[in-house]
Formats: structure tokens, C-alpha cells, sequence
């Protein structure tokens, strides 16, 4: 037995997210489809870095499973990639200690979140980037980015449902470029809790329209309470960039 | 009666192309389902100033169509693009002279073709630019473009079913740009064949691959024979990028 260790970029688009579900189109689901046939019938469980929600992307997700296949390291991403569907593929395949693990090896992630602030409707992007036609006050937001980075208890910014305990997690960078009709969220940190991305990017486009005031973080993040903080952004603008370990 | 000019973009992946077909989506279908609704029922018929095939994507289309309503210029558009579907946009609206016709008038279209060169499967570009995974001779590439610009019969760039006697077209420019894995052809001209661009394209990269010389071009034309030039490149790498009047 060999583990395997893989990058996989999908876009989001038409899967129910990552994680299997009956019935549905998920990313899981497919790859384990294609391992299944590589192993003749056998169920081969893959592991990733995480779970994604339905219409999130990932640039660089991170997946793990174990095969007794002799297949070259490099044979791996071509045997993959001609099975897998076109909005599946595999950039990174190695063979990798058995005690590695996609998901409780994670050191860090980066993610990314892309914002269209045109007004005319784009068919282009309508999938790849979240529309929000208003004039956003960048500094402002950079300044809300001040108080959200470092290491603190993230309940305000997960979803109620999150059945997690420790909700304290380490942003070790966030950042906002402006490019053209465009911004990008970047986000680094230790771990995020269940749609804590998308609720800081709700909470600073709020403050980049002025509903909101930056020196209110700190506040809101002491409520500990889902309701202070801004709107859970759409998740087609959110990329899972990297995976650190 | 008012005429209306209206510069579109659409999305091609989801559409048969852009004329009507019994049964299947196309562009022209979905907007003319929309002017019937907004017209009480009334058929409005649309003229475009071509039509685009199958995957192929629209920047800027032209289209016009005539109604009775009294819609100010600038309702137009709002009104259009929340009853058309996501992968239609309209981005300009306005009343015109009703001798104006968006196919007639046409002095000028622009086309651009999107190859991405990189080796690896792309997933959020699988329906937006022709994968073609070898290294290009761009300077041979635009060797054999000066062939192809200014005013020739184009017989063996267009499909053997095109209909049209006259095959004489000019082209004004073509370029082509590199853009980290990405190249991008750009053609303006008077008009163009069925299929005439993503043949021309087929056969510059047939150039740039060295299967074939620049200085062939002239020869391919004189031949007058569709066998004579390269491929026909994939329709999800087109766009129809603007038309002039």
C-alpha cells in the first residue's frame, strides 16, 4: 500500500461541493468513481484538506487516499486527468509517508475571493466572481483587515451551525488588490471555521460600502454572536487557493 | 415604431449557436422569447449582424429588432437583462435611424481567438480557450500572418459548404499576443467566411508548430481549396469581439 498525495483544482460550478452526498454531484464522488474503475471495482476513500460548499472553487485543494497500484508517481496526474470529468483535475501527485493526512496535517490554507464592482451584468464571470455594483471605500476596508488578523475566537464569523467547540483561529494575512472593475480578497491563516471566509468578506464589504464602521470589529468578534457580523457572501467568488503542510 | 440597436454579449457555452433551431437553445430563441413576453404576445424578430456557431462566445454583438413600446433608451437594458438569462447580456441600447441594419451596415468586425499553450488541464478556461499544449514559433506565427492580411480570395479559409459566391474579403489586422500561457489573435476585417477565423487559426498554429511554412500562405490562397490550409480550431475559443458600423 502506497498513499498518494494530490493537488486538484475544480471548478465549483457544477457540483454540490466537495463532500459526497447521495444523489448529487460532488467532487468526491467523482474521484472516488474514477478510483473505483482504477482498482477494479474496489472503493478507494479519499481524503481531503477540507470540505468546500456547493459553487466553490479550489485552485489548489488537497486530497490523500491509499492504493496498492504500482503506477509511476508522474503515470498518476495523465491516469487521473483523461478519467476525470473536465471540471476535475489533478496538478500533483506523489507518493507520501503513510502518516501524512490531508486534512489534520494542515498547517495552513490560503484562500481567495473575487469581487466584480461593475455595474453591467458580465456572462463571463457570472460563476467565477461575486457582483456587487458599489463604490467600496478600499482603505476603509483595510483598516477593518487590521482587526481581523491575528488570533482570535471566530464564533461571530462562522455559521450558527458550526458544531466545532474551539472556535479560536490564527489570519496570519489578509489582503485586498484592486484590479480594474475588480478586488481580491486574499486570506491566510491556520484554519477556518465553517463559511468564516465568506462572513468576513460579507462583514468588509459592508464596511467598504459604509453600512458598517472598521473600528466595529473588535466588537463584533467579542459578541461571539453569528448575528453582528455582515452577510455570508455567495460562495462562487471563493477559491480554496493552497493548502500548507 | 422605433428601431432599436442593441450591442450584446453572451456566453456560447450554453447555446447551439446564435440562430433559432426548432428544439434547441440558441441565443436569438431566448431574446426573442423575451421580446414576446414584453411585447403581450407579439412576435419581434431580431436581425444580428451574424451569426455565431455553437460554444462561440459574443463580446459584442449587434442586433437590432423594431417595437412600438415607449421605453426611455436607458430602461432598455435594465429591462432586457432582468428577463434574460444569466448568459445573456445587454450592455448598450439605443433608438437608431430605421434604415439602420445591424448585418447590412456592418463596415467592420473584430474576432478574438484565445489559445492557452500551458500543459495542464485548466478547469475554469475548458469552455473559454482552446487548450493546445505545445510551444509556439510566434515569429513564424506572424511571418504568416502578413500573408493573410489585406484583401485576397479566402476559398480555402472557409468551410466547402459555405454558400456565398463572392469570397473576397480584407483584412485589416491581425495580431497576436502573448500573455504568460496564453496567446491571443485578434482579426479585424470587412467581413468574414463561415468558419473563416478558426480556420486562419488552425492554420497559424499549424505554423507555429512548424508543420507548415509562413511563406506557404500565398500558395494556400491561390489554391482555392478548403483542403489546402490547416484545422479548423474549436468554436469555445471565439469571440466575436465587436462589430462597426
Amino acid at each position: 500500500m502506497k498513499r498518494m498525495k494530490c493537488i486538484i483544482s475544480y471548478d465549483g460550478t457544477g457540483f454540490f461541493g466537495y463532500q459526497i452526498q447521495p444523489g448529487k454531484r460532488t467532487v468526491q464522488q467523482e474521484i472516488e468513481a474514477v478510483l473505483k474503475r482504477m482498482h477494479k471495482g474496489e472503493e478507494v476513500r479519499i481524503y481531503a484538506s477540507g470540505r468546500t460548499d456547493a459553487g466553490v472553487h479550489a485552485q489548489g485543494q488537497v486530497i490523500h487516499f491509499d492504493t496498492p497500484l504500482e503506477i509511476a508517481q508522474e503515470r498518476w496526474i495523465a491516469a487521473l486527468n483523461t478519467q476525470l470529468p473536465e471540471d476535475i483535475a489533478v496538478h500533483h501527485a506523489e507518493a507520501v509517508s503513510p502518516k501524512f493526512h490531508a486534512r489534520y496535517d494542515v498547517v495552513s490554507k490560503e484562500y481567495r475571493y473575487r469581487v466584480m464592482l461593475g455595474r453591467g451584468k458580465n456572462v463571463f464571470l457570472r460563476h467565477y466572481a461575486h457582483f456587487y455594483p458599489y463604490s467600496l471605500n478600499i482603505e476603509a476596508i483595510e483598516a477593518a483587515i487590521q482587526h481581523l488578523k491575528g488570533t482570535h475566537d471566530f464564533t461571530s464569523f462562522c455559521s450558527a451551525k458550526t458544531e466545532i467547540e474551539d472556535k479560536v483561529r490564527t489570519i496570519y494575512e489578509i489582503d485586498v488588490q484592486q484590479q480594474g472593475e475588480e478586488i481580491i480578497f486574499r486570506f491566510i491563516g491556520n484554519g477556518f471555521l465553517y463559511n468564516m471566509v465568506r462572513i468576513m468578506v460579507g462583514t468588509l464589504l459592508d464596511v467598504g460600502q459604509g453600512k458598517l464602521h472598521a473600528d466595529e470589529i473588535p466588537s463584533i468578534l467579542k459578541q461571539m454572536d453569528r448575528r453582528s457580523a455582515g452577510k455570508t457572501a455567495p460562495g462562487h467568488g471563493l477559491y480554496l487557493w493552497q493548502v500548507n503542510y
